[in-house]
């Protein structure tokens, strides 16, 4: 595509947008607050301009991809309104949606601002753990609004075929956050509570199912405090629901009804075999 | 070394076992109920005789392993008493000890008999599934009890040596299922949980987080119950902290306190951290 693409962040997402994007749009250029970042971004020729004044250099842009914390995106665009125009499609790449779009939208009706979530990651951060093929055969999701043009909607479609990605999902924002809360934090939140939950000597015979279920309880606080309170409500629910399941396991067992457990673990075998296919 | 090994069960572990002593003892000797699953053995030559009558084959044996569901290997021993004799060493793999060790110790003072657990294993199951290196730097725990004599254990220890396991542990049999119950029985638990919790949709979504904590889910339920009923009382005491963790997300979530959750979240890393090592 022919687009000039902004990139507000130039950490492990947007480092990795910037080289997916290299060679195949018509400029790439970056905002960051640190100078150094952008001079790593320079040298290794990812972006072809950069500065640390948004004001500089994202007029210029067709679509500006944001790629902070959630919550610093909000503050960042509704902070910098001056400077968006009406020919430009503005998108995120944060793992939450609802209130994010919500605000932006309500807030700046004469914006196209589109919501995305594209499911890839790692567990390093920042510019040096970018990977062009970070995104290459992963799923994107968009969360379109009546608010969205259908034009916008294509042109991001369009951006994110040319990130390499698998599956393009739409669903609405809330949907979005009530699925994350259930196939993301979760396993986040169970891995910090088995953790949390340790008993002395235990590291002596820990085997793989242990490490595998812990293994993202290595966390970094304060980016996944702020996703669990952004969805507190459908992570509460979740969280009921997790221990509505433990409870029902544990009267099984304290009715000695074998029958009854194997039945239940049959039931979620054939779930399980659903997911992964 | 030079024993001769008897294996009860040639199923994923039993075979295993078979595999990794190849060439390594004075003869291996199996017996399984499945016809098949011996000619399968003899044709690939893990073992040097089999059948499927115990009578004819196990009184040969130095040490006979015993590769069956928990509670097979209490019945299988206490039926075919009149074979074992004070020459042998008896020992079981089973992932629980403290019922089984008791029971077939008090029941046969005269025999030799060591509690053991391997900690290795794999989601298929039998003899198709078993593989040479399966005990290749893992830890295996024994369970010693006075009742054991100090030449059993040694010769015990050097039969998990030829297996090339990389650590033996020595603990109580009631200490080894509390801290299983802990490391391998709650993320079997939690795994199933999570996809018992299932949430419409999911599978648009689903990462690396989710499937990690899932990976287990697929359970042999017959063995999986049977093994949570028969370390029924540690494992719902397990489930109770995990609730009492999840309770305390829940609450720091209802009153926002993001300090609050960045501490724990902190706390739970170091945990972490220690187990890693």
């Amino acid at each position: 595509m022919d687009k000039k693409i902004g990139i507000v962040g130039l950490g492990l997402i947007g480092a990795s947008i910037a080289l997916s994007l290299r060679g195949k749009v018509g400029e790439i250029l970056a905002v960051d607050r640190d100078k150094e970042v952008l001079s790593i971004a320079m040298d290794r020729k990812i972006i072809d301009r950069g500065s640390t004044n948004p004001e500089e250099i994202l007029r210029d842009a067709d679509i500006i991809i944001f790629a902070l914390y959630p919550g610093d995106i909000i503050n960042y665009i509704l902070e910098h309104k001056s400077i968006w125009h009406q020919d430009q499609i503005l998108m995120d790449v944060a793992g939450l949606k609802g209130e994010l779009v919500s605000r932006i939208q309500e807030e700046l009706p004469d914006v196209e601002f589109v919501g995305t979530h594209p499911m890839a990651g790692r567990e390093v951060s920042g510019i040096r753990g970018a990977r062009e093929e970070l995104f290459l055969g992963s799923n994107f999701i968009i969360t379109p609004t009546d608010r969205n043009s259908s034009d916008g909607l294509v042109i991001v479609r369009e951006l994110a075929n040319t990130l390499g990605v698998k599956n393009i999902f739409e669903m609405t924002p809330v949907e979005h956050d009530a699925l994350v809360a259930y196939t993301s934090h979760m396993p986040h939140l169970l891995a910090l509570a088995l953790v949390g939950a340790y008993r002395e000597g235990s590291e002596k015979i820990v085997g793989r199912s242990f490490l595998d279920a812990t293994r993202v309880a290595n966390i970094n606080e304060k980016l996944w405090s702020e996703l669990f309170l952004m969805n507190k409500g459908p992570l509460v629910e979740e969280i009921d629901k997790l221990i509505g399941e433990l409870t029902i396991f544990k009267e099984k067992l304290d009715n000695n009804d074998k029958i009854g457990l194997e039945e239940k673990m049959r039931t979620i075998k054939a779930i399980k075999e659903r997911i992964d296919k």
